[in-house]
């Protein structure tokens, strides 16, 4: 038995893990495009402020780590065809040499590339040029050497979603003074803009300029400096700066199993079933390339290196004879942006309503710990609730770095992965003790506020 | 509708909010012992150690915030009687008058008292003898006096359960030598010692002296000292102090229901349902003096502040025509001690066999977060599953302060709740950012450790 994973990033190395784990007989090749496998893609904007560093320390686990679970790593080799009926894949090395290897089962995790919005000028003008994309090693080490070589002082960045936030403060850190450009209504889109702007607030507290309802249409260059411009609020919006980095989402790469014969869906990614499977015979498919299954709406892309994680192990026990199924995201996120964590998990009022649900929204804030007790800091959260049933259907936190956000949000993506009410919420036993907690927690004060504002709201009716 | 409440701590004042919260047109009023009603009981260990200052921020709510909400409080007022057919309630005042308060619904929520674990001199020491326990606004302001007055060096503190401990490390800060001695083998006995041993580790490295494996039988006062004797290891122990504090758990204050007919059952608390019902007609009760209806283990006694909060407030709504459930404790606890926090959920290996299930426990260490990212701290972590069903049945944790320990066995509680399976536990999309966390979270880290060890255990059968 041979499996081919294709891709050295989340799902990929997921699937080799995986079945490595489960049963040590199996050969297990990875054929990844560059030279940096498993590497941690999240933690790029750490590299950029020098809270991490060598680069080397990215790495998830080392070449030696991963070969020493049993697989074997193809590195500079770009996957070119997959022959489905022959069981054959055709890959190019670093030297252009074409070569085929033969599998049993494959696995297609060949991830996403960063979108470029349409923005005219960026086919032309690229990393030597101070316009930068973000999303692999290459992309970090060409930035890299362009602040180094060029020392600008001031960056523009185009896209205040987790990237360009986490690069903001990275950048800041690191002396540029940075303009970050903002399409929608306020930064961090996946949140409410009423929570959202308590994240800008502590972007400009740290020097930050933010322009939202600002749409990017072109960036140009004149005499080493850089021009983005566009339109701001119905106005003609331009800016300069040293450097220009685009990070304003992703699209799924595809072409690979399309052309083998797979089929795209949401998002313009591969359809593929809760079992990974891509339709194609002894071909499975994971990852930022692939649908994802959300728990709350069905079938959606939602491109999340958790859940690559979670779909890449699913498809590594199931390409070795497992049956193992993806139980669905919830679109689970959190972001630190200087001493400020925001998350989110399930949907928002208008998400939730787009699915059908009659969602009804209720802001409350809530102490991290008793307010007695040295340190207490608020938190915001906004419980999204269904008002024909109860329904939890999401939650969104934003308070200060110790407020233990991003596990409280798990206590919610937990209750929503077994659809409990609102009202249930109540009924968690969870953990008490005055220097971290309340007698209910912050997570069971905000459900409460939700449940009187829906009383009062039902006795409006 | 005149609903009555007996106590003034978390059972009484949550079935009166609740009540009122739900029908305002409702007659509340609170029958409270003393003159302290709604104050964290929780919080007094950081009244000695000077963090939380005036005493009277220990209030959760002041008398005015309670009377708003439109419950009346008798103060210093002594519940002495119930007259079940007469619906009545008799009472004494500071003055020793007594008097009678007719109710339709009364909640009956009369605590617990420390327990003397049957140490001889307890009934002849006191106070002014700078002999302590520690449950009350009373017993601090007694201790607190006689820190004051006496300026004592040395402490001996009886117990290292979570009050225990939180006074080592309040009374240490406060500039005395603690002595802290424990009956079992290690300290925090609701943790497996290995995970318990961290902890007394913490103490150490503070100056605490601890002793395990001690049980004091006795406490004498000669000439302004107290000596505490008792075996230790089989030998006989003695040690000396300026100071003795015992705090050694709680036995549930039964005599007022049962007096009016309640029955008790384990732990010797009254039983109730679970609707908080006491089977006696219109009367109810919650708290630390009734039974606990635990998920995993059906009716036990565990008393816990959180437990009495959730119970008060199903008792309040029932009492006043509702229908609410107490869906069932899962013994969720947790402490900080200096810089370490120790919590548990659910049960351990003994716990667990004696209720039938086939437990099996394994240690998981895993990081906080992102081990690349400054400050990652290992987490312990002891999961127990079920080797028959691969049903998760509990977890401990400790780690250091900011390693979000609380709100990560928050997770587990809430997993508990619904019955997951260990395995299960890699579904749940959890948050992840590189300061915060893992792609998989420890908490799923230690739960495909337990199932790496279970599927070795299997295979070697």
């Amino acid at each position: 038995m041979h499996l081919v994973a294709i891709g050295g990033s989340d799902a990929g190395i997921s699937t080799a893990l995986r079945a490595c784990e489960l049963d040590p007989s199996v050969d297990v090749t990875v054929v990844v495009a560059d030279a940096y496998p498993n590497f941690s893609i999240c933690g790029i904007p750490y590299y950029f402020s020098r809270e991490v560093q060598p680069w080397q320390s990215l790495a998830h686990r080392t070449h030696a780590d991963l070969e020493a679970t049993g697989m074997n790593l193809h590195l500079d080799t770009l996957a070119t065809g997959i022959d489905v009926n022959g069981r054959t894949l055709t890959v190019r090395d670093a030297a252009g040499t074409e070569s085929t290897i033969a599998y049993d089962q494959l696995m297609v995790g060949t991830g996403a590339s960063p979108s470029t919005a349409g923005i005219a000028g960026l086919d032309q003008l690229g990393p030597d040029d101070g316009v930068h994309l973000l999303h692999s090693m290459g992309d970090t080490f060409a930035l890299e050497r362009y602040l180094d070589e060029h020392q600008p002082e001031t960056a523009i960045i185009v896209g205040a979603g987790y990237v360009g936030l986490e690069m903001a403060e990275a950048l800041t850190v690191r002396g540029l003074h940075v303009t970050q450009l903002q399409r929608g209504p306020e930064v961090l889109s996946t949140l409410d803009p009423e929570l959202g702007s308590l994240v800008r607030d502590e972007l400009t507290r740290h020097g930050v300029d933010v322009f939202t309802g600002t749409r990017i249409e072109a960036v140009t260059r004149n005499a080493g400096r850089l021009t983005v411009t566009g339109t701001r609020d119905g106005d003609t919006f331009s800016h300069s700066a040293d450097l220009v980095l685009v990070v304003v989402g992703v699209r799924p790469n595809t072409s690979l199993l399309t052309a083998a014969g797979a089929t795209t869906g949401a998002g313009g990614a591969v359809v593929v079933d809760e079992h990974m499977r891509t339709g194609l015979p002894n071909v499975w498919a994971a990852g930022d390339g692939v649908v994802t299954h959300h728990r709350l709406l069905g079938v959606t892309y939602l491109p999340l290196g958790t859940t690559s994680h979670k779909q890449g192990r699913v498809a590594g026990e199931n390409a070795i004879g497992g049956n193992a199924r993806f139980a669905g995201s919830l679109g689970t996120q959190v972001v630190k942006v200087f001493d400020v964590v925001a998350a989110r998990t399930g949907l928002r009022d208008h998400e939730a309503a787009a699915a059908d649900y009659a969602p009804h929204s209720h802001t409350a804030i809530a102490d991290d710990h008793k307010r007695y007790y040295p340190g207490a800091t608020p938190i915001s959260i906004r419980v999204t609730g269904d008002t024909r049933d109860g329904r939890l259907l999401g939650a969104q936190l934003v308070g200060t770095r110790g407020a233990e956000i991003s596990k409280r949000v798990d206590t919610y993506a937990t209750a929503l992965h077994h659809g409990m009410t609102v009202d249930g919420m109540s009924n968690l036993d969870l953990s008490y003790t005055p220097p971290l907690g309340s007698p209910w927690d912050a997570v069971q004060m905000a459900t409460q506020a939700w449940e009187r504002d829906a009383r009062t709201l039902a006795s409006l009716v």
